[in-house]
């Protein structure tokens, strides 16, 4: 049937639908009362509509700027570099952060032919170059797999003669996790960044 | 952000979808090209307006009846029941089945107080008794799990007195599949159908 084929092609663009989610996506249109799938119509053209991405910071934002860097008591002096905008808000509600934000929009991935050009690298270099308040710390906080690490040792590489801090967050043990079930990795680098107590 | 809220619970009201897919959803929405997200919706309206369930059996159809139920070279007598509209396609491709199909969209889950209701029986049961064709055979082909044993039982009892023929597809070592990683009860059905070679 070619509009449900259509719709099963359009639905597989979605990152990581494969064949048989993107049927059942379908399925759930089609049963959805009419109401629901026009309201997730209206809530996509919106969305793409008033969502943009902060020019400073490239976070998601319904205006000029984000709220972060549009906030004065901010440390503009301090960078949290993220792979992801949702990335921000894990941060956030852990309340040890003060200061702005740079989102990559992804991680250098040679595996995936993904260089340094394929994210917002050069986008960091030159709002570095040219903030009013100089950046006295950035704190590489990619993801914690091969790609977050390789995205991690280039960006340190890059920015060591531009800013006096360059931290990378700690790797550990996740509270609440049980030590048996963790990977020795994780387990590793525990122990390497164990603190006195 | 509110249209970035309103998006992701949209987006969470299909199967299956969890608040961390839902967010990735929506920045596919936010990044994709303003042409791909149109053909997207254009998808889900075409697809809502053209495609139907047949009358006759539930199954998808763009037309009146699908068109398994208006092809005159299938065998009306028999009817193979399916619990969703996916099913069809599986069973088609094998090319060994020639009859009809009869979907119930769902099966009965007394776990998840969905009784024989929720789900195209009474339909199914109204079918067979206004057929011009009377139906000779219903091979019930439920999903091999709890709920589609539960339904297969209920409806062999229901049908029992009205077709001659129920049957119920076979259980055994899926073709390909390696003995050691298959679970005890697959193994133990495939001994208890086995057939004489």
């Amino acid at each position: 049937m070619q509009s449900l084929d259509r719709l099963v092609r359009a639905l597989r663009r979605m990152p990581g639908v494969g064949p048989r989610q993107a049927e059942r996506f379908a399925a759930y249109f089609l049963r959805a009362p009419q109401g629901e799938v026009e309201e997730f119509i209206a809530a996509v053209i919106s969305m793409k509509q008033d969502v943009k991405l902060c020019p400073v910071c490239y976070a998601y934002s319904e205006k000029d700027r984000c709220e972060v860097c549009a906030d004065p008591d901010r440390d503009h002096s301090s960078i949290c570099v993220v792979e992801d905008p949702q990335d921000i808000e894990a941060i956030e509600k852990t309340g040890a952060f003060k200061g702005l934000y740079h989102v990559l929009h992804g991680a250098i991935s040679p595996m995936e032919g993904k260089g340094a050009e394929h994210v917002k690298i050069k986008e960091l270099l030159t709002r570095l170059q040219e903030s009013k308040v100089p950046v006295q710390e950035v704190i590489i906080a990619t993801d914690p797999d091969a790609e977050g690490e390789t995205t991690a040792m280039y960006l340190a590489d890059l920015l060591r003669d531009m800013v006096p801090h360059i931290s990378r967050i700690g790797y550990g043990v996740p509270l609440g996790g049980d030590l048996d079930y963790l990977d020795e990795m994780t387990l590793l680098y525990s122990l390497k960044g164990r603190t006195k107590i």
